[in-house]
């Protein structure tokens, strides 16, 4: 009998997929990148089925690929030869939400906008909003430190973390962190877990903290720009106003002409850049008078304010459509580099410049109230991974984003995709003790091997 | 010559204090815990001087405890037989305030109210702060992951450390983190070194992120009840509300009849609890005013509310006065559980109970609006340390709190008060993984030996 026969045996049936275009499909995320021949997928549907699948991988020295929703944009989820691929999916229990305690315990398959219905129900939310909330799960979302569209107000998903359980490569449970809102018993495994990308231990549970419903809609505005450095101005001036937005998205030339092309709006000949805008306080209608105001005091050449939730969803609604928008021109090597707000406009130029100096075309929105920018570099949809113009543009953003204070990666962490880069941010001190992590928590090195570090 | 002295002559003049005296004084934190016989104290005035002195500790097996303000309650930065105490008082630069990316970097000797300060010269603020904000510094308030009465709205030190400086014990540099917002490069190093209580590495700055001074100055209230039930079921009210108050914090009889002594505020003989909230929102007073509504709907006697910012610190001056005010009564055993919200009056009932089992005076402040509780014991002044029947309180609320869901310390650390109770709320797993992280970072144990895990 296969190793991995005995361990189909020791799951309940239907738990264990060795077909290998079955496989395939299980072995990729939302990237290039090409993945080798996995052994088999696990379908965990309990905490017990990750131990037993562990405690095999162990006996038998197999490593293990951890997945959520297969969502990533870095090459994180992606499987090699002979990996077994554990899929968390189907734990999808919502084990409990107080509303009371404004907390909830979550299974990692559970579908991140899932949770956040849930909690609506109680007139609460759970904050980190990923552009993929829709598709992705809790579990990718911790492993990836996930940011959205939200956190410039709320925080990534670490901030929402607040305890985990976690079946170690051996099978051993561990139980970090607390239900409370602070705690400092201890070193913060919880924070370490969280951005990990699979390679420390597999989440089966996580306590997240929930927030509060604004009482009232947010309210919206989008402005046009002649210029990026019009619009950087703006974010800066509403920042520094203390506007405290709920959300704050700069959308390039290219990336407008996409969505244009996907569904009409308008798009005016001289409108460089736009700016999307959102305010969920309890006035939130003077706050966004307020951002109209800078707006047009630096440059706008048009502001659209939402008079209703319907305008403001539909305003929004056109950001929503940047990725799909841009898939639709060919393959895509979506980047993630983040700068301090202050160079923002510094940071665009540099993209701008990439694009021109190596002939590529790169489409950027950016999480601008974080200085978190999404450079998409397109290329042709016949290739297998991007050609070398490509990289050699990716690697100028890289290297510019760096000197400018930044980092490689805001939100989509490092996967495979980034590891190339990863040396000129760490540094060799600080890549050397996070192998020696990895070694404490996972000495035979069988968790996501290759990922993150 | 001693290794002592070569320490002394390779660092400048004055920097190494040997004189039994002074040692002891440096050798103690704020709580009863007698220190050992340490060797001597290095004022370091620069990182070289840490480098000096960690080269020097290895090379020599010299234990070393890293040192701020001393302000700890936990037993943290008390120093045993034949340490080295580090002092980092002096590292005071702050090296860098961007106003435009709400950044500073700052010297781990800097204290927290006089970053503050800094910051709102530009129209910004620091916002952890700890009671002791005035004389503790940040590298000690990083090493303890310090909260403070603004944390219930703006998180705790970790949520506003974005990256650090650190020596390790074997003299190497280490940088972690960033200057951005956001980012996932590798494992969250910083968050690890946030709480570990100086037994990771000694920070030797840090980059912390600063916030918008909210345009207007807070508005507050405080509300006397007759019933500790009622007074929680008031804060269970107003957060549900989604009032979001800057500060929220609940003081109890035996407390305030300490504060009256001290300063006759005419306490009611009726008033068993004073809730004191604030709010720092635009539209402050309308929130104060929904605040104030939903305490009288949840029993409160009596609700003062400010009408002026003069006011306002008036209230909020009451609840400063509190640790003043319980040292006069006597030696103070502080303590420190943080519960889910929803059970805050279950815990102060027991906290009460103890007391009466044990015949034990306790008097209790609480972070409310994050469950964070306060429970100070008094014991005789002449003791050395706390008799046995304080102890067994304090057993019994730990114990408590755990059931609760709680845990032992939401902000001052473990330090050695708390490591007896440890086991009870870590676990064997996390325990030994958090002693394989030690052992990656100092694997002579060097640092702060005995401390945090």
């Amino acid at each position: 009998m296969r190793p991995i026969d005995a361990l189909a045996r020791a799951l309940s049936d239907g738990r264990v997929l060795t077909d290998p275009d079955v496989i395939d499909s299980y072995a990729r995320d939302r990237t290039f990148v090409s993945p080798g021949k996995p052994l088999g997928v696990v379908l965990a549907a309990s905490r017990d089925d990750v131990v037993t699948t562990l405690r095999w991988a162990t006996e038998h020295r197999v490593p293990v690929v951890p997945r959520g929703g297969g969502t990533g944009l870095a090459g994180a989820a992606t499987a090699g030869d002979g990996a077994l691929i554990l899929s968390l999916a189907r734990m999808k229990a919502i084990r409990e939400l107080s509303p009371a305690d404004e907390i909830a315990v979550v299974e990692p398959g559970v579908i991140t906008a899932d949770l956040d219905r849930a909690a609506r129900e109680h007139g609460l939310m759970y904050a980190p909003d990923p552009s993929s909330y829709e598709i992705s799960t809790i579990g990718g979302n911790l492993a990836t430190n996930a940011g959205g569209l939200r956190c410039v107000k709320y925080g990534v998903t670490r901030d929402s973390a607040l305890g985990l359980e976690v079946v170690l490569a051996d099978g051993r449970i561990l139980n970090t962190g607390r239900r409370t809102m602070k705690g400092v018993t201890g070193y913060d495994l919880t924070g370490l877990f969280v951005g990990s990308e699979g390679t420390l231990g597999v989440i089966t549970a996580a306590t997240v903290r929930l927030r509060r419903v604004p009482e009232r809609p947010p309210a919206t505005f989008a402005a046009e720009f002649g210029s990026l450095r019009d619009a950087g101005a703006a974010v800066a001036a509403i920042m520094a106003a203390g506007c405290q937005p709920s959300l704050m998205e700069l959308i390039d030339r290219a990336t407008l002409e996409a969505i244009n092309d996907l569904r009409n709006f308008g798009l005016e000949a001289g409108t460089i850049a736009m700016l999307i805008g959102q305010s969920d306080a309890s006035d939130n209608e003077a706050v966004v008078a307020r951002m109209e105001r800078l707006c047009l005091d630096n440059g706008a050449s048009f502001v659209a304010v939402s008079s209703s939730p319907q305008e403001s969803e539909e305003l929004i609604g056109l950001r929503r459509l940047a990725y799909d928008a841009k898939e639709r021109l060919g393959a895509c090597l979506v980047e993630d580099v983040c700068v301090p707000r202050s160079v923002l406009p510094d940071m665009i130029e540099a993209i701008e410049a990439a694009a021109v100096r190596h002939g590529v075309k790169i489409c950027t929105v950016a999480h601008a109230g974080d200085g978190n920018l999404h450079p998409v570099f397109i290329f042709d949809r016949g290739m297998i991974e991007p050609p070398a113009e490509v990289w050699a543009a990716a690697d100028d953003v890289f290297t510019h984003a760096l000197e400018l204070g930044g980092t490689l990666t805001g939100e989509h962490g490092v996967g495979v995709l980034k590891k190339r880069w990863l040396a000129l941010e760490a540094g060799p001190v600080a890549q050397e003790l996070q192998q020696g992590i990895k070694a404490v928590f996972d000495p035979l090195g069988l968790l996501n091997p290759g990922k993150a570090i």
